[in-house]
């Protein structure tokens, strides 16, 4: 496969003057019947509708161009085989394959990466007996009562993906179980957790897959001192996620041990261990297949090669039109779905961390627009805060709504003659359509210029299924768009520069600590900054 | 006062000059220690570090000229005293006052404005007899038991300060005492809450100032059938926060009423009942108290004219320098304290829903970049998600981080040789250094370009007091730029379209539930985004 720069793509010029004049949806009758039929697909249980977006045919064919010229399914299949992706010619990287979709091949006989699906299939099993025994009143407490919740200590992968999946299904979870969620390096984060919860009835799953990141090494002691102190055994309470061979791979400190593998980054890993054990515990195994099985039908249809037939590669590729072409910095994820609250959190680091770059795998510094700020909250509660600035400001954002036909929990009000499903869902289509076609008035204060570029993602109802293949849906777009881009979406060296920095501040509070005066070089930026900050003299 | 175009300013051709060559963060030396100690402001109990903006003392010198030459503070002085700040010059508009300042202006016998104080001690009077009846037990349920639990029924404005700052100081609230909230038509939002309460032992605050919104009476409603399936009298368990003379305005159906006004906008009505009822039921009357009074300091110290010595008036000003000199069209807000996990939420719609205008207080469409796309989430959980981005992404995000000194519930561990409250705040400074200075590096995957400008709000410790300061400096703040930029930073005619349009989809599906055929125009855009939807056929 040759690498291709974004900017040196025939179709990437061809596009640049096509934006020159794009589809106008605020001109009347733009919107017609005949638009909504046609920009619309349909797959894995999702209905992608975007015919608010400013485009025409013309675009969509230099669309498909790009996909083509750029090799984007080319570069799919070939990730999910087992090609070494994570890497950029020339420079020290990591040099990884990228296999998160082998994490949910594990219904064939015949998967894209035989030895990832393997693996996979291995820590399922594993889990599976985890569940079972827990299930089976096999695994209990020290009073032989069953475990309750279950703690998950982890950080950015290890907590975003998994939090977001159970606060969505959180409906299905089963009788008498519920999960939490410990990350931050803030103290009152565990302490808030700790002190609602009965310790003895309560698992901690601690995931790393380095097993050194200090955030979840520093909770995971509090943890154990908070069990120790209740008089509880901590290895009868903790369970470990992580990389063989790191320093908390050691099954003698925890009730069981799951791997997960250098070939798949923390923010493609829910459907890993990662947020398999909660989500299992929580929903049950068979529940935690659904979600594979629906990430897996994604990552079949996503084979699709015509644009208009695949979501996410139309998905990544109208997000392209709208970032490199019409020039938005932005990008707005709006479920309508009170489930999904976390959703957009999870996708910001999903979506940020891949695609924020700015050297191309050609090892060259990026010459044109990469991954947009990708920021969101449920609708309706959006309309009602932040929706004023979308429809009257002075900064275009493109949208994606995110709605379901059906609620979770089917109980339900008839108000003015409708339910309240009824308008969650009356009311995403209408916020897409007023961004799209806008409205003059002799008032300039109650004008709206319209064409704000938009797209609607409907299924019938958020189900463990159904949140696996949007959990995949969104993987897919983001890698299209990174090979696209030809950017490396699978490393996060931007992370590199603050750990330093974050070392030497504490190197100095450390020595401080031990009333050895500090570490840093006087009038060194670092030691300025904690002296103007007061938290040394 | 006469209003001035934002692009007319004399300040603002010289800032135009000035950002041709920002100060470079990222040079040799660039950061010094006398840079840190100069470029830091105290007020109120925080301390506003800058130095890690793109500016000298050339610039501080031009926004300073702007600030004066715009008169912002005397605009601020005269809002506070009452005059018609929420009005547009020759355009039909609300015409109203903007006196959120006076619901903290209830301790000093000589309020800015008197008449609305007195409204506001009113209430506040009310509310504390409510509280004296709930805690002495004299406000029970129909067994003779406390309440414990309120849950805050409202959407906007009525929902997300109130839930931010229920959030950021749960570690006070009273013994036995908690909040929920319900805000979304998505109908698996009460479900969710109800499924997990006592309703026996809880009470719903209803908030909605017009007693019309949509969502809160459907909500009000399913509360209402909740509570009368459970077997219990819905007006023994809801209280109303609302408009004098709204629908909502009728005591007999709720245990109790209390009054919110014209004067204050829903997206700054956390001090007043609207906040307080729920607030005050949590943390006790005292705590709420101490809110309103962290507020005040807040509001009394922003009449400082110096820019270097008043904190919201120059976060306002280097807000301006960034986006319309510099050009950046985000804002993130990254809180490193877990407890502050929705404040970025509640300045999403303080800010957006104020200042993403495009039309003038003159009535022309404004020629200048007005409010940014506002987000963010708690560090250090953000570090792990989307900080790649941030130091490594095209697009510059300026970032304002907000921490503390000491923790809140002062439960720490020590892990090689720091607490972790000490590794919180090392890690945000260390970002805020590191985004300014960034690093070279041979190979470009490892560089960081820097110049990304940042700047610390920093107090002691999040407690009540401090929270209600860092609502009003972020209040005052918005203000500050909606007056700089000439806009309306008080009304939303934004959201108006999407209402309308909502209507009459909901006319056509009421119709059809009905048996009745439709309410739309064949081929309308309406319907036809209904049948591209699968909602109806």
């Amino acid at each position: 496969m040759t690498l291709q720069e974004f900017s040196e793509l025939n179709s990437v010029r061809r596009l640049r003057d096509l934006a020159r004049t794009p589809f106008d949806l605020a001109r009347p009758n733009a919107l017609g019947v005949g638009r909504f039929r046609e920009y619309r697909v349909a797959m894995a249980g999702y209905d992608y509708l975007y015919a608010t977006q400013r485009l025409d045919n013309q675009v969509l064919a230099s669309l498909q161009a790009l996909a083509d010229e750029a090799g984007l399914v080319d570069q799919f299949l070939a990730m999910k085989r087992g090609a070494v992706m994570n890497r950029i010619e020339g420079l020290a990287s990591e040099n990884r394959q990228v296999l998160h979709t082998a994490c949910r091949d594990v219904f064939s006989a015949d998967p894209a990466n035989r030895e990832a699906s393997a693996q996979a299939a291995e820590q399922l099993a594993r889990l599976r007996r985890f569940l079972d025994d827990s299930g089976q009143g096999r695994l209990v407490n020290q009073r032989g009562e069953p475990f309750t919740t279950m703690v998950q200590v982890g950080i950015g992968g290890s907590d975003l993906g998994p939090r977001a999946l159970y606060l969505a299904l959180q409906r299905y979870q089963l009788p008498g179980r519920s999960a939490r969620s410990i990350a931050n390096v803030d103290p009152d984060d565990p302490a808030a957790v700790l002190a609602g919860l009965d310790l003895s009835r309560t698992l901690f799953n601690v995931v790393s897959k380095s097993g050194t990141t200090l955030e979840t090494l520093t909770n995971e002691q509090l943890v154990r001192d908070a069990l120790a102190r209740a008089g509880l055994d901590p290895a009868r309470h903790l369970l470990a996620v992580t990389g063989a061979g790191s320093p908390m791979d050691d099954p003698r400190r925890y009730l069981a041990s799951f791997h997960m593998f250098d070939y798949i980054g923390g923010r493609y890993s829910v459907t890993s261990m990662v947020g398999g054990v909660t989500l299992g515990f929580v929903l049950g195994y068979e529940a935690f297949a659904e979600i594979l099985a629906g990430a897996h039908a994604v990552d079949v249809a996503a084979e699709e090669r015509s644009i208009r037939a695949n979501i996410p590669l139309l998905m990544a590729l109208i997000g392209i039109w709208n970032r490199n072409f019409l020039g938005h910095e932005t990008l707005a994820v709006l479920p309508y779905s009170q489930a999904l609250s976390r959703f957009p959190a999870h996708l910001q680091q999903c979506d940020m961390e891949s695609n924020g770059k700015s050297v191309s795998r050609c090892g060259r510094p990026v010459a044109w627009q990469t991954g947009p700020v990708v920021w969101g909250e449920p609708g309706t509660n959006g309309q009602h805060a932040f929706y004023q600035l979308l429809h009257q400001g002075t900064t275009v954002v493109p949208a994606e709504f995110i709605g379901f036909r059906q609620s979770q929990y089917g109980r339900d009000v008839t108000v003015e003659g409708t339910t309240s499903q009824q308008k969650l869902v009356a009311n995403m289509l209408a916020q897409s359509l007023a961004l799209a076609t806008g409205q003059s008035s002799d008032n300039p204060n109650r004008s709206f210029p319209g064409n704000r570029p938009n797209s609607v993602l409907l299924a019938d109802r958020l189900s463990p299924r159904s949140m696996g293949a949007l959990l995949a849906l969104y993987e897919a777009k983001i890698a299209f768009q990174g090979f696209c881009w030809n950017i490396n979406s699978f490393d996060q060296e931007g992370v590199q520069l603050g750990k330093v920095l974050a070392g030497k501040l504490l190197a100095e509070l450390a020595e401080r600590n031990k009333g050895m005066g500090g570490a840093l070089a006087e009038n060194s930026p670092e030691q300025a900054m904690l002296e103007a900050a007061g938290i040394i003299q």
